[in-house]
């Protein structure tokens, strides 16, 4: 059996890594499947909701990366598996579940996707997509507020808080790890097609 | 007449910049040439061998960059080109000239060659070779020390006075024009070979 592509993707929030990894999925439509980092948010059926909203989204122990591995290493074995999915809304995990069949190539994209060796030792490619943090924030600011509803308070403090911190001690020393950097976010085309080329040559 | 694809790899002095373009050359030999940026620092016959000591060989201004730019353009029209080197020992520009044949792949490296948007203009791939300054600063002085029969004093005079400051000054700020990042140097296997890929599938 031919050994499976997975190809993963960091980078911080409002990088454009979601972007990169959406188009390289498009590329490979029949031959590939995506696995976003935070459908493994922990359950929290045992917490109240005012305690559920005081957890740490940008903190790895909020991820459940152990049973990520563990779908991976499957997928990898060709077996098919059900993953979690997440209610971000109810700041739990969701009832649906997601079944995913094996592929030649997957993709995993996440802030903290870089985190644990584990993880990290599973992929083929390591790309980080590495973007100034005011571009960044500028960004997810919009984005919190201008589609989420969040209000301007609630994502500076936030960001104030929690994600900044979170990235200066978790997802920029990550960094170190990439094999490659894709510099100017999601939309880099030359990158984009570097990528897909080394992915071509090894399917 | 297919386009000649033009690889730039730039990268602070020590980055391993000069491995990755040999590699890349070595990978593609009967279908390359390699112009390293610093065969075309200016002549320098008008000074005497006290003045030309003091010229700012990290300084854009060292290099003769529209001559370059000229030979690369020629080559892409499918001229041959007779392009000039440099004798280190003597400061100045050799007597000798090389004589370059139309390649498919042209391949320039240098520290200051995202500097020209010119020059930059003409590159298919944008590279620039990322390693932390005390990793290429050590290498520099042992290669500098070792290989070349520096004194200790003046490979870090030269580091402290010329070549440090402009680093920050010119090189640090033109990996913006990257279009991908390598980081760990010039043996970086996944890079290098996603690298290869892209140019094999536009040759």
């Amino acid at each position: 059996m031919k050994k499976t592509f997975i190809l993963g993707i960091c980078g911080g929030t409002g990088s454009g890594k979601t972007t990169l990894a959406t188009t390289i999925h498009k590329r490979f439509a029949k031959s590939s499947i995506l696995i976003p980092h935070d459908h493994y948010y922990r359950d929290q059926s045992h917490l109240t909701m005012e305690e559920r909203v005081k957890t740490n989204y940008d903190h790895p122990d909020s991820l459940e990366t152990s049973r990520m591995i563990d779908d991976i290493t499957k997928l990898t074995q060709g077996k098919t598996v059900t993953i979690p999915t997440y209610d971000f809304t109810k700041h739990n995990r969701a009832k649906k579940t997601k079944t995913l069949s094996p592929a030649p190539l997957i993709i995993i994209e996440g802030i903290l996707i870089f985190h644990e060796e584990a993880l990290r030792n599973l992929m083929s490619l390591k790309v980080f997509v590495d973007v100034e943090e005011y571009i960044r924030l500028c960004r997810r600011i919009r984005r919190d507020v201008e589609e989420r509803g969040r209000t301007l308070e609630m994502t500076t403090n936030q960001y104030l808080t929690l994600s900044g911190p979170m990235h200066h001690q978790f997802v920029e020393p990550s960094k170190k790890h990439a094999d490659i950097i894709v510099p100017q976010g999601g939309y880099n085309k030359v990158a984009i097609e570097s990528i897909v080329a080394l992915i071509k040559e090894r399917l």
